[in-house]
């Protein structure tokens, strides 16, 4: 377990990881995420990875979190924000992470491919305006899992 | 000039341009995009930055058109689609276009504050799966007039 961590991250994390497995249902790589309001715990937006559901190279869990967190606060600051989301984020995740000032970030799986959190290269770390604090690995081999099992049985449906 | 632009280059971006000024009229900084289906010519997908619009971090032009170019096109692959955009996208919209596969990026104005495609740095040159072809600067004045003159615009207002 990453050090950083605190004990509620592993319960967004439970919830993040029953979004995920509603992505694989829907036959989507399971990645889900919430967004949490620090100062009072409360999940302000939630999203599962709906790339094949919508059609959009968009729809990844963290921007609709993101989307929904906007709508619910009223405004596109997601200060006091935390996002919580089972797999390492990518460029475009993490871009939008900072456009919003999400202040705090939580990761389950490192993802080595894409990962713009610190296994590809971390965005965060390259100038931009605002830098969001970054907790990796919490709950990692339950969100590596997933995926892991996700794959086998699209490779296994193939055959 | 940059040397890499074509003919067809200017034509997208005036009506680019034109999506920029609607933007400025809605109260968001003018930035316009379109994608354009490159073996036809047809424009498949437009946007208007809209972030104080919708309150959301996420309605950058660019990711407007390719959400409308995806819905347009029917799947998430941007195949044979090039975007333009009057000013240098950022890193949600750079991670964005490689995620959706746009295989060029034609943008106006430079953005040494935020621009991931060259200026603070360049997202295509990270090891992702995707790297599209680029050309910036195209009628890079007339972008740039346009934002300097919103600006003016807002200073004095809030005066």
């Amino acid at each position: 377990m990453n050090e950083n961590a605190n004990g509620n991250d592993i319960r967004y994390m439970l919830r993040c990881l029953e979004l995920a497995r509603i992505a694989a249902e829907n036959g989507d790589v399971p990645v889900g995420a919430v967004i949490v309001k620090q100062s009072t715990g409360e999940i302000v937006g939630e999203g599962c990875n709906r790339r094949e559901a919508d059609k959009s190279s968009l729809s990844h869990a963290e921007l609709i979190a993101i989307d929904a967190a906007s709508k619910r606060l009223g405004g596109w600051r997601l200060i006091d924000c935390a996002l919580y989301v089972t797999l390492e984020p990518c460029a475009m995740c993490a871009g939008a992470i900072v456009n919003s000032r999400i202040e705090r970030v939580v990761f389950g799986a490192y993802d080595l491919r894409f990962g713009a959190c610190g296994s590809l290269f971390n965005l965060f770390g390259q100038g931009l305006n605002h830098t969001p604090q970054l907790t990796g690995g919490v709950m990692r081999e339950e969100c590596a899992a997933l995926m892991k099992e996700f794959f086998k049985a699209l490779r296994e449906r193939s055959k």
